[in-house]
């Protein structure tokens, strides 16, 4: 057994969202696109479906078909790319919500499916999804008509909370969303962050359910343990793995582990990347390579069977920092080979 | 249909492994561990199969029983990882051939499948996987009473011709093994591009199948198309994308399409890359996000379904050099949530 485990905290996760939803003014959906930020779409979405959660949000009609089978019927399953080209049967037989973002989505909606239910996404200054306020403006008396369960719209630098633009974006959103009564919704966890006055009647979060910033309470639920495949001792000037790029300078004891950048561990973290062995930090010995890395296991006093990656000791944000990224990627990178473990279920 | 597609040429991937087989002096091997380079570990399999293929390496016994499901009876698949503790169901029930690395698996093997076939991996200076010189001396004869069908080991520098690792390595390997009976096998792909001294029995050409360097004769093996979800004009001032890191600088059009670092596209490239609308290069525009990327459609007479990321335009070595790797993992990251089309199937 060379694979490496990855342990889903369920438990973890579902306290993270109880713990959102305690911040939230109204009520809570889930984001669950991107496979679940890369743990599993249909075990995240069903043990957050037991915590209480009724609405959840996909970024592709097909990720909604994947969820729906893994929910059964019931729960509201929202997606943000709309209503494109061949999704008609899919949104339609799999009762999917499509958050409409422009006139021509609104169009293929209204004459695919009359009277199906649908959201409508506005452009408040992201410029990203969404309809821009002279559009809105244009079709808002038309889109109301129909009936839209869900008026919604995302905010640009929620991460950053004096960020002058989150201010911006909220008094875009009320002016082009005021008196109009439909639910309406803006703020993903960052949003959450900010305040109620960014609430309204749904918040959506999702990297903080996983447990990522900007939600700096929430428990880890990710480990990743990594497999030892062998241990070799070094004498000075032996080199490791691809380039020779590590050096031996002292006698080193090298472990081989189970594990590279075909798992989603970015091989530009190698230099600064290291692992747990017990108590003891092991420095990344040489290149990450496909699906191997080499650990200078020297300063621990036994070599475990497997090193810790992620858990306790070395978060997403740790391995972010190792390779210039945000701890959003870290999570959805996490490779197929992976054995996922879930516990809580 | 908001999914992007990544198409799959498998009438390419033959052409690369006939190159390569034409190359080598002996038996021509496929490495299809991580899934087959991220492209479908089965697919690619058969259609290896097809042309000729009939021995196969993985890294880890689970893909090895993964495969075997594709493949059926027949081929011998390799296990560079060797026996791990817990493998030996699967390396006897689907006849799995470990690739043995250390004393304390030649045990494992020796003691639990008596007589079953294996193979040994040696470590001629990589420092990575296999038997040391001095481990190799004590265990020979006893590893050689057993059968072994391949004696096998890595070169860490063949990317690099003139690395002088190399002729270092091939002496090391020579050292361990001339004289024995048993097939023997060094070289990967970088390895078959050094010349047919490094070829001994067998070759295991793994990057150069799929299009990747240092193989520079391979034909592109994969092609991706990103759809686009929405296009909208904005004026010079206004800014795109989280942290609205992307600002107009004179009327721009800005297509949101459907794909993000959660597809694998690492998030870093992003203010380096670039898509093609037809044969008009158009920018990133602002930041990757999970599923989606603003690319500047400006300068493009026409908007088409979609852009293309991948293609005859911008190969995996392209992708690579704006996110400071290789071909190899813009190949092993790319995501499952991409639609994968296979080409000559």
């Amino acid at each position: 057994m060379a694979q490496a485990k990855l342990t889903i905290d369920l438990d973890a996760l579902r306290a993270n969202w109880r713990a959102l939803d305690a911040l939230s003014a109204g009520e809570t959906a889930a984001v669950v696109k991107a496979g679940g930020y890369g743990l599993g779409a249909g075990k995240v979405g069903r043990a957050l479906a037991q915590a209480g959660v009724r609405r959840f949000f996909v970024a592709l009609a097909e990720e909604g078909a994947a969820l729906r089978q893994a929910l059964g019927p019931g729960p509201e399953i929202c997606v943000f790319s709309g209503h494109m080209a061949g999704d008609t049967e899919m949104i339609r037989d799999l009762g999917l919500v499509p958050m409409i973002n422009s006139i021509d989505q609104m169009l293929r909606q209204v004459e695919a499916l009359p009277g199906a239910p649908f959201g409508l996404q506005l452009d408040s200054g992201m410029n990203r999804l969404g309809m821009e306020p002279a559009e809105w403006a244009a079709l808002r008396d038309i889109a109301l008509a129909q009936n839209p369960v869900l008026i919604m719209s995302h905010l640009a630098c929620a991460d950053t909370p004096d960020h002058p633009m989150n201010a911006r974006q909220l008094q875009v959103f009320r002016e082009m969303t005021d008196g109009i009564d439909v639910p309406r919704s803006l703020a993903a966890t960052g949003g959450i962050l900010l305040g109620p006055e960014y609430h309204f009647d749904l918040t959506r979060p999702g990297i903080g359910l996983y447990g990522g910033l900007p939600f700096a309470e929430a428990a880890p639920v990710v480990t990743l343990e990594v497999p030892v495949i062998q241990v070799r001792e070094l004498e000075p000037g032996e080199a490791v793995g691809y380039g020779g790029a590590f050096t031996a300078r002292r006698p080193t004891r090298i472990a081989t582990i189970a594990a590279g950048y075909a798992d989603g561990l970015h091989r530009i973290m190698g230099p600064k990347a290291s692992l747990m062995a017990g108590e003891t930090r092991c420095p990344v010995a040489g290149r990450i390579s496909m699906d191997l890395i080499g650990v200078d296991v020297t300063d621990a006093p036994e070599v475990p069977e497997a090193l810790e990656l992620l858990g306790q000791h070395q978060t997403i944000e740790t391995l972010a920092g190792w390779c210039d990224t945000i701890g959003y990627e870290i999570l959805t990178a996490l490779g197929p080979r992976l054995n996922r473990a879930y516990r809580g279920e």
